[in-house]
């Protein structure tokens, strides 16, 4: 299979699971609502959104790369690449887990921390399917791998873009902690690889 | 009509269908709620997820191969798509319901059992409106099918992809005893289909 | 501007319109439903689902035959392609208003009547769309027809395809009498349309 | 990276917000319901579903003229992108506010000018994010516009589209005294915009 339907159908899915976050956003109703503090009440959804949003563009980014050093695919990657778009399109789902959780007053801390593992998991479920597929790629399918690269170089890419794990473990363990902390430290995520810092990938 | 904008349209309709699935996954909310307890008692809709996810990537793939081999469409095979498509477009509300009452302790099993029949019922009508574009494709428009195949080589492939709505009249005939059954036999095909052993097609 | 990208971003709002649809078919729920009483009074959500997915479907081959007359977009054929798709995107909402209505054996006929209106008036709406852009391309804008058409052709190309709104005047002119008569023309069209006698367009 | 990659995934986001925008469209339900009465207060929300549509899809074009100018992407570029298809994932929730304020006779003066604060704001958002991410293309990377401007033609494409935060900026500045005439404002803008006296961009 050429790339280039992989690449389409993926972005397809990248970008639905991306613009339904909003739908995560609450539009608050009903004849004794106070609008502006019902908007500030949910400061951590649209955190979250923020968060997400950008999180799931890097990935996206990332994800282009990836498949632009790839010639064609074969069964293998076609089903990672699909796990992946798989824990992409539970995005969605978890940002809602911990908006809901974290933004509201009334929910016991022993629930926020599990909205807030559930949110860190699927962010790490995400990481790991993509260093899954790119390690496919990079280390097992050498020859799809197009300019060739050296075994030094491939393992170089493959390591450094597998660092993106490492925090959200880091994030996961500290969930049963604070989930504020996890939103934090996604956030953090989210701006080192947005920041001109980290351009040179 | 070209081929290409066929499979475009195609492509984005599939990715709408296999990213709305979240939207069956249930954020539970409300002040008594329990959260661990709600997102282990929703165990079976995060199996449908993945098991629906699965499902239409496959016929994803299986589309891309078949649509491959067509030099060019006409009326009644875009209208045979279009047919496949609603097909597809019909998972999400038919992982719903299964979701829905297959997790639900408080169910009648009779309602579960009809549930498995909307949810095997469903992915048969799929397999059903696939073979039927597929067969339009290979058996009574072989001047379509470019590069050309003989005879006997278009009706293996035809076989060989149509064999898959076997599991599935299996899966509708087995709902009214176990909604279980027609949830593994369901996973079942797709685990087959994902895993290294299919990879020939 | 090219038509390619054109084409794609309305191949993008159609096939989310088109998969949008079955978020209108409802999913039962409550302790107290009996699953299959429930479904089987839903049967004007299918019905719906159907005859509004087969005429987006529709909309969207002859919006590829129309575009692929086109050798070039101006700025008044772009706004006019948004009016259509904005029609378009209103599908889903007149069809779940005619489904709720229509299906609901405690609705006022009244209402049933003006949920016909709209749904009537919707599909009205679209193919009045459509065909003031398509009088624009060939009526209009001879000179960005490619390969060029006489004027006689282009008369008749044009005619042809306004024919389409003749019907939904009639829906719309019947909503006040029947609702079932609305969907049924409706479903009529979609079917003259599908159907390989009108496979000479 | 190409723009061709970040054309299709923007056209992607676009496509699926703008159709998004269709949910905010209330099906009114319950057997007390007089669903003409209904529709009709409801005029808020059809007038605020065609305002966002166009506004969108005049972004889109808008888009589509900018990244047309862009021979390659770099990474700022890219962010900031991801940046503006943020904020126009916004617009189907800011719709949602404003229409479920504006139209509901029961709701509080001060929520209704906090929700047309809403609404302009994100409006506002999306034409700041979009003149940065033009100004980032025509004063910052002018080796990467090609064909290649002169700085007086690169600075004359970018105050002209500039020149659209102003209303916003008015728009916003009279929230606080009327929801109406944010709505009227946004709504020329629009019209504008899509107008043939504007077809000269």
């Amino acid at each position: 299979m050429s790339t280039a339907r992989l690449e389409a159908f993926s972005d397809g899915v990248i970008a639905v699971a991306i613009t339904l976050l909003v739908l995560n956003l609450p539009i608050p109703s009903g004849p004794s609502v106070r609008l502006a503090h019902e908007l500030a009440s949910h400061w951590s959804q649209f955190a979250a959104y923020v968060v997400s949003f950008v999180t799931i563009g890097i990935v996206w980014i990332n994800h282009h790369s990836m498949i632009a050093r790839l010639a064609r695919g074969n069964h293998r990657i076609l089903m990672l690449n699909l796990l992946l778009l798989m824990t992409i399109g539970l995005i969605p789902f978890s940002t809602g887990v911990l908006a809901t959780y974290l933004g509201h007053s009334g929910s016991r801390p022993a629930d926020q921390h599990i909205a807030a593992l559930v949110y860190a998991g699927a962010m790490l479920l995400m990481a790991l399917a993509f260093s899954l597929l790119n390690w496919n790629i990079l280390m097992r399918s050498p020859d799809l791998v197009d300019p060739p690269l050296s075994e030094t170089e491939r393992r170089r890419i493959f390591l450094r873009a597998a660092s993106g794990i490492v925090p959200y473990v880091v994030a996961v363990a500290l969930a049963p902690f604070s989930a504020v902390a996890t939103l934090v430290i996604s956030a953090a995520v989210a701006a080192f690889y947005a920041l001109p810092v980290a351009s040179g990938r």
